[in-house]
């Protein structure tokens, strides 16, 4: 079994939810496990073996070392099995969407993750309503920025590029998944960015396996 | 002259660096345009137009519009002109090289940028010392997370990936002169790190780009 697909994740983990989705995209079967970041499970001994950083994902092809980072695995799975393509054609298409998906993936996401939350309450003492003005201030911004990209490009359709899903469509639902769902951002404010979520959830690959429906999730936080 | 680049850049911006460096490795000449990001000049509506999030870099050639995202201004750089490579061929080297790339540019520098620190400071009232804690301790996460897996790496060499530089080395220069040269960190605790950064600033490309040489550069933070 040295092709068996391992990704180790966690249900609101959006870095996870981004391989999920692509991994179903390409029709990849994968073995789930779950690292529980609310409970400290990241900083493990056997995990940070796996990935040093003690973030989530890692992805695992049978024996083979374990690849991180979400985006550099999603261009892995893409380029090992180009069907359908995550990226278009044109050499300037490829950088838009790729611009796209890294104003949630680069800029909004890494703020707002356990390892900041955790730094904000325990050595910054923040109280809850001052890390929620944080997490919810930098998720605004990434909304606001991903409206008016996709405002202004004349290729926006039904996804963000097209009519086709992309690496863009792929990084902006688990940023609003987390934006809407779990902090409540009203993202009827987000006219664009809400009508390509709703076309992505009507897909098997985003809804099957959004954070909700995987091991461990909670209504909460 | 429908392929005059243009790069708006910042002397202390670490993707603005990036994409210098890159643009020198191709051997492509640029005119730089500086966005003071100290001065807030990121925020007028003229630089809004061409980058709504109000960062740097921003990327335009001729009359195309403007890309955005240094990661995704990189590869399209080097999808457009594929010498030297940024990128190994094999694709699993790829995913390590982008995986290095990103733990620098994705999950420590977010953390950093003036944004953030603006918003420690005004919001959030942080003296400057406190700042500064917020600043090193990210900074060497990003460290022992690159020197770990670097580490383990059969593939490091001269270089982050055998002996021609690639897109982690793209990534772990601005890293390291953010952290060595701007807040002082101990690179010696980080010996893998620290003798590529040695073997990178041979290079005419890391070293005629580096942050210190460009426009409205200053001895201070």
């Amino acid at each position: 079994m040295d092709d068996k697909l391992t990704l180790y994740s966690f249900w609101r983990s959006q870095a996870s939810y981004r391989v999920r989705i692509a991994l179903a995209l390409k029709g990849l079967p994968v073995e789930l496990r779950t690292i529980d970041l609310l409970k400290g499970e990241q900083h493990q001994e056997d995990y940070r073996a796996i990935n040093p950083e003690g973030l989530v994902p890692a992805f695992i092809e049978g024996s083979e070392p374990p690849l991180v980072q979400s985006l550099a695995i999603i261009e892995y799975i893409d380029e090992k099995h180009p069907e359908p393509p995550l990226l278009p054609r044109g050499l300037r298409d490829r950088a838009h969407v790729r611009g796209l998906a890294q104003v949630a993936a680069m800029d909004a996401h890494p703020l707002i993750v356990p390892r900041v939350r955790n730094y904000l309450a325990k050595q910054l003492g923040l109280d809850e309503a001052a890390r929620n003005e944080w997490l919810k201030h930098w998720l605004e911004e990434g909304n606001r920025a991903l409206e008016t990209m996709l405002s202004r490009s004349g290729r926006t359709g039904r996804f963000c590029f097209g009519d086709a899903v992309t690496l863009a469509d792929v990084c902006l639902v688990p940023h609003l998944i987390t934006a809407g769902m779990l902090y409540d951002l009203d993202l009827r404010l987000y006219p664009i960015c809400d009508r390509i979520f709703g076309h992505c959830m009507e897909l098997d690959a985003f809804a099957k396996t959004q954070p909700k429906l995987q091991p461990g999730a909670s209504a909460g936080h």
